[in-house]
């Protein structure tokens, strides 16, 4: 951040009077520009015992499977982002159950939340962010082809039907033996 | 907002290519400026069947009463947050126990976490954004007095010993009839 999104003027980087963090600071405006960890809901949608995955389309980790997860927006619960996002990626519209991991990865300033979820029937196609959406048994996830860290973990907390919720963090390095981007 | 915080451009407030919402976008940089909710986080400290709560010396809802809690930072986990609020509000250092309620404030686009939280001993004061810390026994509660309603919400789930994690959100309307700011 170079500007203030408000005046255009020059913004400054220091620490405000009463805080312990460098900030982004208009003087003019006499505004703080706040940066916070960011919110991604998703499901872990179950039809007869069996995972829905779906297979990303995008960057990143294009033609990684992955549980339908995305950014929380504003004015939406954390319910409703979960299945908005398992809509949008899958086509499909589960039963939220509870919740059942939320995993800070700090090096990147996300926190992800799954909820358990239940297919009334196997109803789903691929979204626009999807390449292909499938169910998968237990013994048959492909588990050198998950995309992401936070989606592995909790899989394996499923498949391992340990009761959550699961509230950890994922560090750099685990990140990396996952082959994160 | 109003100008690119990269090229001070004027920035345009349009739905992008494959997007549902509106968001600002920058054309000369090719950056869309998203905005997402905050999380806000603390505990609920019980020392010897007493909960720990802090009269705000700030705004919003100052001279009221609340649990620990404040906005996460980058770079930290959920747990970390919820502790760093708690030592920086009531200078007490609780054994952090499981996640207890994860409630949307959609209006104000933000969802607050509490864990519970066990004081080994009672040891604890009045940080800089707090006017004054004590134990209340569950019968002594201010509820009129009580700065939130996501606050009120998890004291009385508490206090009614039911198990969490409570998942919900808290619209405008019980906000309003709460009191809120
Ligand atoms: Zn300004
Ligand atoms: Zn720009």
């Amino acid at each position: 951040m170079k500007y203030c999104s408000q005046c255009r003027a020059e913004v400054s980087y220091e620490i405000p009077e009463g805080d312990s963090r460098h900030r982004h600071i208009c003087q003019h405006c006499d505004i703080i520009f706040y940066s916070n960890p960011r919110i991604v809901a998703g499901t872990l949608p179950v039809f007869d015992g069996q995972i829905l995955l779906c297979k990303r389309a995008i960057s990143p980790r294009k033609g990684y499977w992955t549980l339908p997860a995305g950014f929380m927006e504003n004015g939406e619960s954390t319910e409703q982002a979960a299945l908005r996002e398992t809509w949008e990626e899958a086509e499909a519209k589960p039963e939220l159950g509870q919740l059942f991991s939320m995993i800070t990865v700090p090096h990147i300033d996300q926190v992800h939340l799954f909820f358990l979820a239940t297919l009334p029937t196997p109803s789903f196609s691929a979204g626009p962010e999807s390449l292909e959406v499938a169910l998968f048994h237990p013994e048959d996830i492909p588990w050198d082809e998950i995309a992401f860290p936070t989606v592995s973990e909790t899989l394996q907390r499923f498949i391992d039907q340990r009761t959550g919720p699961h509230v950890f963090d994922i560090r750099p390095e685990q990140a990396l033996r996952a082959g994160d981007d």
